[in-house]
């Protein structure tokens, strides 16, 4: 977007822009970013706001090329790029590579038409790793397949994004029934609808659960969108919504070596109202401590939730073959299994981690233009 | 705390303490932490709390022992411990040993006043771990003296806690002065007082910096409290204190190969409306891009809490020494540095992080009766 005008006030840079919109910058603003007071090889920033005036005095501003010539009655002349100012108007989110918005589904999407990738591709190729990211992030679940059959084919794949997230369960764990459990996926009975960790102050981002076997009878993977269940929650009982996003509740895990507690929402909202986290997990709620007088109410809200959990409507199930493995965003996506019979057959998923902070900044390197040209 | 009543009423049960309190659990509270709930090794909850009634129906309540028997109309009787009720009061917080209350500080509290432990200590006793830990908490900096000289003394104390926390700069990091930085810390200027890491959706709990050489002219070290100086702001200028509670602004770090960023206050309160964390790092604050109405106001609220950073008042000031480890609360402490000059000697600091969810936890199992036991 080009600029038709630059207008000049004392304590403000208003600028027309070609569509005949304006936008005004505070002089405080300007000078804060100006490209002069970043380091040149790290760009933080140099600057310290405190040497310059809480109001800077604007005294002229000229167009020439592609930069704004901004004088400052302290004698400071700034050249301030068009591009930044365009890219950074006040009041409007900046472009950013790594927002892609949620896609939601419900059972009606169909355990077939969850998305598959080729792990060699993944492997090979940027353009095929961003375009898998890319659906893992809008859809929150895919599936990737033809895994070699050894335990670490999946973190290979999980590393192309980034550094495992390690959690008191280790960098990368075993899903099979062992003895003395400290968690019931290591058991072989049913696991309902839930989020992983969400004891922990940031519960694990994307999960990766590679399936090695799937033998025993039993065993299917069930999968839900929580934010599809929250949004109807909001549209059916705003009242009950509203409390999942209000009232934190206890969250737990104690075994001999951690005790790890949190009290957050089930349900958290960002900016804009919208569902950007799902904490929900019957096994690890703590013992609910909101004042008694709200607890009856705050119960009917989660049950209502818990309900959807349970529904056929919103539930994908597929049962996992050997070489494949789900991709998922913890924090949205609800992940359960049915029980198995484990004198039937051997069982084994290798899963690990990879933080939503990982997984964003992978997206927008993938997104640079002359990074992606590299990988072609 | 021992029972006098039990009050039957079909929805509540109504406790009277020993010491005059009344205190009502509503019936379906009672259902859903019924013991017989929970599975026998992992102690999570395996109820279906779907199973059973919104509002179970109380009929009976009998005090035998530490357990109140409870008979529900269903049929269901719940041996109830008293001793959990009494743990769990409604709308009461539940006791937490590593819910340490901060004890904040200014510079006349003296840098020599800063406690020391011993390495050995530290790494032999958990009686001295847990004391040096809640030292760590309560006043969120204290220094490890007397480390062995290598790299890898200061990580075997952090591995005490638990396991480290990874970033984009990898487990551990290197303080020095570097060809090509990607941040200022490897160069040589002065560092500005910063918490590190503002860009990370959680930026790392406890930092660990160990010095193996400071010999340069320069480089002494700096560091302030910064929930101190939010609490001064909250008294001085609420409205202040108040903007930089509410208005989120990008913090961003990216270089070749990573590009992480969010949007969050630079303080953050608790549920008393407590400081719990500070975001202030003035060379990895993006672009402020809140609607330009909002600015002019922010950039004073934000010059005000810089212009705490840079008053004496905050302060200490110390130059580490080989065999010296400074431990911090970064999401609390800001730390930073004199400039230095290299050609005067060696400075090499090597830090990693340990996350507050690992520190607490380790707390936590610190302060079980048993553990300590064990230990002593």
């Amino acid at each position: 977007m080009t600029v038709t005008t630059l207008a000049v006030r004392p304590d403000t840079l208003v600028v027309t822009w070609a569509d005949g919109i304006t936008t005004p910058f505070p002089s405080i603003w300007l000078r804060d970013n100006c490209p002069s007071g970043l380091h040149p090889e790290t760009h933080e920033r140099l600057l310290d706001l405190l040497t310059i005036d809480e109001t800077p005095v604007l005294i002229s501003a000229a167009l020439v090329g592609e930069m704004a010539m901004l004088s400052f009655a302290d004698g400071h002349i700034s050249r301030m790029p068009i591009a930044l100012m365009n890219a950074h108007r006040p009041g409007q989110p900046s472009f950013d590579a790594a927002n892609q918005k949620a896609q939601l589904w419900r059972a009606d999407h169909g355990a077939t038409n969850i998305s598959r990738y080729a792990a060699a591709l993944i492997l090979a190729d940027n353009f095929a790793l961003k375009d898998w990211m890319q659906k893992t992030e809008t859809f929150g679940l895919t599936i990737i397949d033809h895994l070699q059959d050894c335990t670490n084919a999946g973190v290979e794949i999980a590393e192309r994004i980034g550094f495992l997230r390690a959690t008191n369960f280790g960098s990368t764990f075993e899903v099979l029934n062992k003895p003395d459990p400290n968690n019931l996926a290591y058991t072989s009975v049913a696991l309902p609808l839930h989020t992983d960790l969400p004891n922990q102050e940031v519960p694990p981002g994307y999960q990766f659960l590679h399936c090695l076997a799937n033998e025993a009878t039993g065993g299917g993977s069930l999968f839900a969108d929580g934010f599809a269940m929250a949004e109807d929650l909001r549209s059916e009982d705003p009242d009950a919504f509203r409390l999942l996003c209000d009232i934190a509740i206890p969250f737990r895990f104690h075994d001999d070596s951690a005790d790890i507690r949190v009290h957050r929402p089930v349900i958290t909202l960002g900016p804009k109202g919208e569902v950007i986290e799902i904490r929900y997990n019957a096994h690890l709620a703590g013992i609910f401590d909101m004042p008694a007088e709200i607890m009856p109410a705050y119960y009917r809200a989660y049950r209502a939730y818990m309900a959807k959990t349970q529904d056929p409507k919103y539930r994908l199930t597929l049962k996992l073959k050997a070489g494949e493995m789900v991709v998922f965003d913890n924090r949205r996506i609800l992940h359960g299994r049915d029980s198995f019979d484990p004198s039937t057959g051997f069982r084994h998923l290798h899963g690990c981690y990879v933080d939503r902070g990982e997984f964003f900044s992978c997206l927008r390197i993938l997104s640079r233009k002359s990074h992606v040209d590299i990988a072609s």
